[in-house]
């Protein structure tokens, strides 16, 4: 598998960054995953948006390989020298502040930030997909800036640790009584006919997935209300579904060993699953098949 | 300078990193800084003490390397090689879940954790010390398990950041009105001759310094209370201070350009400083003398 890094070309065995790095140590970067069909990133100005974003809030300098021009033609070479450029994929970029002596304030001198990019092989869980997953829940100890995707994953990591150990796909966080999100998706649930989801604000990550999703379900003419789904209403949800990259549209049918409703991925999930697919092979079948 | 990265002994400008290593890719390790002075580490078992109990909340197996006995001469020959082995200097240790393919969960094929130590020269600020330091507040945006030293050091830097364009030493975090810490130094205030402190907890770092301090205040008959202090009785404090491995006993005498009664360290703090630096040099001058 390929990798770019600072500019470079290389096998990812052999990309090593500086024990300096300020990733490696201070988790002081940005990071993003593009889902690409057919080696056509999906959504790939949202996501650019959202890194730009991170940036900005973490005052790292944009850098030039960042811009779509330069992004496209970069990960159109990782895609295709790895054989990607068929069926599923995801690309990986990471920022960091880059190599400098230990000072936790910025460095004074100008540093170059570390540009990191890498592609891999993907397979949607589609079997999984189709009977429904289940969760866990655990408390959510996360920074207060869960809406810039930093690197700072070690609170995600644990906790989807803990769900898979539980045999789930993931563990829904729980802020103040209220579910916010996934260790890597969004969160949402359907009570008579409305999808309900956490508001946009610094306790999640505005995931583009769930945009696509918020879009999907104002063309079905489905209402979506961003009001957080207490932990204590889990149980009287009609259904449940994750949002995600990688995720795509995933039913929810249990939590920590409760069945949501009849344990079964309902139709407002059933359906949404069906039109995401949709409209991701619309989005980058179709724009394969004119490239 | 010299470096020491899985087993190996290396200029630290040559070591390098993999890419996926999950220091990098997820902060997924922890840290640790000892001050060694005339080559030889102060209260070294603690730190390695608070290293072990930070893996094992990671589930990180303990490399060897870490063991008291392994530690030792690594950082002797780290020191030496590095022409430390007089005067001041720190050491620090990092160590990750290790490099493997990117999941959130830990990797399920064994995957030896990546541990990296280097060191360097350092020169206590004691001139600043000797007027007192300038501090800000910020909100304490960390996550919920600030008694790990790991790696997830985004925000801190950030508040660090902040304290440094203010032209202050560090900035003091808030947590639901109350001071938590600094950014890398643990925060006490003195009222009516009582030093107060945040209790250990979830919330704060156990800090090493901090400990040694308690042990100094017994000495010398100061009583101690661990009651966190609010951000609205920073200015009726006495007197304050930091306290930490790189920070020793440091004055503050503003905060948010407010002076802290007159503005000049008080007889406590001035009293602590002394009693530390003695306690640093009889630990460690005395070692070297008879080393």
């Amino acid at each position: 598998v390929l990798a770019y890094l600072n500019g470079s070309f290389l096998p990812r065995s052999s990309a090593t960054v500086s024990v300096e790095d300020r990733g490696f140590i201070f988790g002081d970067g940005v990071y993003e995953v593009w889902r690409a069909v057919n080696g056509r990133l999906f959504q790939s100005d949202r996501h650019i948006a959202r890194l730009v974003h991170g940036l900005g809030e973490l005052r790292i300098a944009l850098p030039d390989s960042l811009h779509s021009s330069r992004l496209g033609p970069i990960a159109d070479r990782l895609l295709g020298e790895s054989g990607l450029t068929d069926g599923e994929a995801t690309l990986y970029v990471e920022v960091t502040r880059g190599a400098a002596p230990r000072t936790h304030q910025f460095p004074t001198n100008p540093t170059a930030p570390t540009v990191y990019m890498t592609v891999n092989s993907f397979k949607p869980a589609d079997e999984l997909r189709a009977r429904g997953a289940a969760a866990i829940t655990t408390p959510d100890i996360r920074w207060m800036r869960c809406d810039i995707k930093s690197i700072q994953l070690l609170p995600n990591v644990l906790a989807k640790q803990a769900a898979v150990e539980k045999g789930a796909i993931d563990a829904l966080m729980i802020r103040n009584g209220m579910v916010t999100e996934g260790s890597h998706a969004n969160f949402m649930g359907v009570i008579d006919g409305v999808i309900r989801t956490h508001p946009t604000n610094h306790l999640i990550l505005p995931g583009i997935t769930r945009t696509v999703v918020f879009e999907i379900a104002a063309g079905l003419g489905i209402p979506v209300v961003d009001e957080a789904i207490a932990e204590d209403e889990i149980e009287d949800l009609d259904e449940a579904f994750l949002t995600g990259t990688t995720t795509d549209v995933m039913p929810i049918v249990r939590v920590n060993d409760r069945p949501i409703s009849n344990g079964t991925p309902g139709p407002i999930t059933t359906r949404l699953v069906t039109e995401f697919r949709a409209y991701l092979d619309a989005a980058c079948g179709a724009a394969h098949a004119t490239s």
